[in-house]
């Protein structure tokens, strides 16, 4: 018996539900199976919606029919929605068969709704009061309705044909006097989510508002939900590890990095580094095209890794900084033609400061050595130049590329930084070579 | 007039402070001021609460002392932190002059927390309550010190000596009979942070927890203060910003892309990129050592940028999968092991597939042209073997540098993918002409 099966026998019953579940998630799968066993029902449901997704599952499939049933039952409908959109089909068909009418119904219409949407990431958990109602009538439906409400800090007010008329936070309701009605506190200012806006329009509108839920409505402007923010935030953490993971040249994994299973880290790497592999290739070709170059002027050789990568890592500066700007809503498309004045400027500028250390390097060398042979200067004047214009091509294509994806409706984090070094690799190459012929001719060349 | 200004006259009544600010930072400075100066105080505060950072700041000089005062004075005192931190120390002082005596010293207190602590994060306008109140008396207490709270979702329960005792959301008060005691409610579990924490450790406290806000004690577990989740969302949001442009190569910007000035960016971008450039110069130093290899089988440098890119690319692969678990908490250093291993093996598997490519490629453009020369084939064997060793070094070490530089309490996310690529070109170098000199010896070298 380990340390952990140990506490769970004597500490658990002081534990919050959240401490349980990270215990839990400390153990083995058989413990993790023992300890949820030992749970009885509400607290096993808040320790199970504290859960990383694959404990929930081994531990769902690990339990009675029964079990489970009243587990899936009692679960908040958001967190349901989170948890069964990511089983396989069968298994979620055979956990629906399980529950209660009517929350199977609920539980197929969050379903319905599509991934990445605010109707997965909703709850149908609130509390909704008329116009008419007095602040006793509200505070009195509070304490018969507000035990499963995910917050009761704001009170939704809805009118006949439940169409979100206004949001009032309870705040109010404590201030007002009893006996005053509802349509004395309205102001009918509200902020509402649609049920068919994409995640990041509610993480902005989330972001903007500083509110801890906001509700949810259908074309007609009908309450149906509200999303809260501990949702959002969980979304917030888990897209910028997307879109990180992007950047760095990886398709996104599902899960934390060491619980993804060998193969599927391959997978999600090898996808990208091939792709990246055969275009890099093309640096093989261009090479080809200067053979004679090379082979008169090995000198020219020494130079290349250091200014085509000096390309790359201007593009990735700006193709991440363009990435991330478009994400949080800092940059829309309609900004392009600044963007790209700001990036000749920047890369102008960083390809001077560059070249200049570049020659610099050269020259002094040069002066106590004969390793770049006579024509040095040349050589120097040859590396500036072509430091200026592949810093400014990386520069200019590290910002576009994201802006052009995202055009195209695509995902503008595909726009990686190994994408982009690999695009400037082989115009680098082109760059480097047609600025050398153009210095170097009638000496070296 | 322009269009902003002119809605601003007829319009504003009728909308929320975050429409108002939105509006405001959309028009040109000017016009910012002009509409701001239209605002009356309780409502101009919170719009002002809302605006940009740099906004702000023009607004606040622009108006005269005794205005600027009122805002400063009734701004919670969160949002006031989180502005005076970036003023200028001068200015600073000069506002806190015109403040009353008591929210000077409020100010100067939380001024003096450490940046990125939870000092400078919280705000002090809470509710704390009494074992032995009454639920009546409690919610009398609310009404009518409840208005200047941040929230009131949660009623924090304190001893005689000021220190935090339990927490109990408002629904338990409204679900309890009027005449009920505190301590009848209270289960003494409550979830703190430290004044002293760093934003990461409340990042992922709220994570955990699913709170909206969260109580902060001190060395003696007296309440202080407390954080509320609009404020994490906001700091997650900026973090998950530096740690991208890190990863991307630059110094984290203090703003948004196109707000930021010109000679910024370029000194945010321009310090990596030297110090990149600089490392890259070893790729030249690198390529003198085998200038005579170069010089006899000019064949080796066409792959030469496809070989090192492929280890600089698995390297960004590895190090941004490593610096984004590092973040949120996914890994710790303990794993380092598990990471080593993770990564020799992914390293072999993925130089396998890439040599393959390589060597496939050179076979079958080999079969219809004399391109690669008639030892095309010791060739292919070469780039087979250079893929497997580059590819193997570069998920190596691009997945160890974010764990060496945790583990020298440094930012993992230095270890940015041009950073890793860098390294990795100059082993690359090496590794593959140690490889070429091994296979060719005798028939190209």
């Amino acid at each position: 018996m380990d340390n952990a099966q140990h506490s769970s026998l004597s500490e658990i019953s002081s534990m919050q539900a959240v401490e349980i579940a990270n215990l839990i998630s400390k153990t083995s799968s058989e413990n993790q199976q023992e300890i949820f066993k030992q749970l009885r029902p509400p607290l096993a449901v808040r320790v199970f919606e504290y859960l990383p997704r694959n404990v929930q599952k081994s531990i769902i499939c690990s339990l009675e029919p029964e079990k489970a049933a009243v587990i899936l039952q009692e679960m908040s409908p958001d967190d349901r929605t989170a948890f069964l959109e990511e089983l396989p089909k069968g298994t979620t068909s055979e956990l629906l068969k399980l529950m209660s009418e009517e929350k199977r119904k609920l539980t197929l219409t969050l379903l319905g709704y599509p991934k990445n949407t605010v109707g997965r990431l909703m709850t149908t958990d609130y509390i909704a009061v008329k116009l008419d109602w007095t602040v006793q009538q509200v505070l009195d439906y509070v304490r018969k309705n507000g035990r499963d409400s995910e917050t009761i800090n704001v009170i939704y007010v809805i009118d006949d044909h439940g169409k979100l008329i206004d949001d009032i936070r309870i705040k109010e309701f404590l201030f007002a006097a009893l006996d005053a009605k509802v349509k004395d506190l309205a102001d009918y200012k509200f902020v509402a989510l649609s049920v068919n806006d994409v995640d990041d329009q509610a993480i902005k509108v989330f972001l903007d508002y500083d509110r801890v839920a906001l509700p949810v409505v259908d074309n007609q402007g009908i309450l149906i939900g509200i999303v809260t923010v501990d949702d959002v935030l969980d979304l917030m953490t888990e897209q910028a590890t997307e879109d990180i993971q992007k950047i760095g040249g990886t398709a996104a994994l599902e899960g934390p990095y060491l619980q993804t299973p060998f193969l599927d880290l391959i997978k999600k790497r090898a996808g990208w580094l091939v792709l990246l592999f055969i275009g890099e290739m093309f640096t093989a070709t261009a090479l080809g095209y200067f053979e004679g170059e090379i082979a008169k002027a090995v000198v020219l050789v020494l130079f290349l890794p250091l200014i085509i990568s000096s390309g790359g890592n201007s593009g990735s500066q700006a193709s991440t900084l363009i990435i991330r700007a478009l994400a949080i809503g800092e940059l829309t498309l309609q900004d392009w033609w600044k963007v790209m004045r700001r990036e000749v400027f920047s890369g102008i500028f960083l390809g001077v400061i560059l070249g200049v250390i570049g020659m610099m390097r050269i020259s002094l060398w040069s002066a106590f050595s004969d390793i770049y042979g006579p024509h040095w200067l040349l050589v120097a004047v040859t590396v500036f130049f072509a430091l200026i214009g592949v810093v400014l091509w990386g520069s200019l294509s590290g910002a576009m590329l994201p802006l052009i994806l995202k055009k195209m409706k695509l995902d503008p984090a595909v726009a990686s930084a190994p994408l982009v070094a690999t695009l400037v690799d082989v115009t680098g190459i082109i760059i480097y070579f047609i600025t050398a012929s153009f210095i170097l001719r009638g000496t070296l060349l």
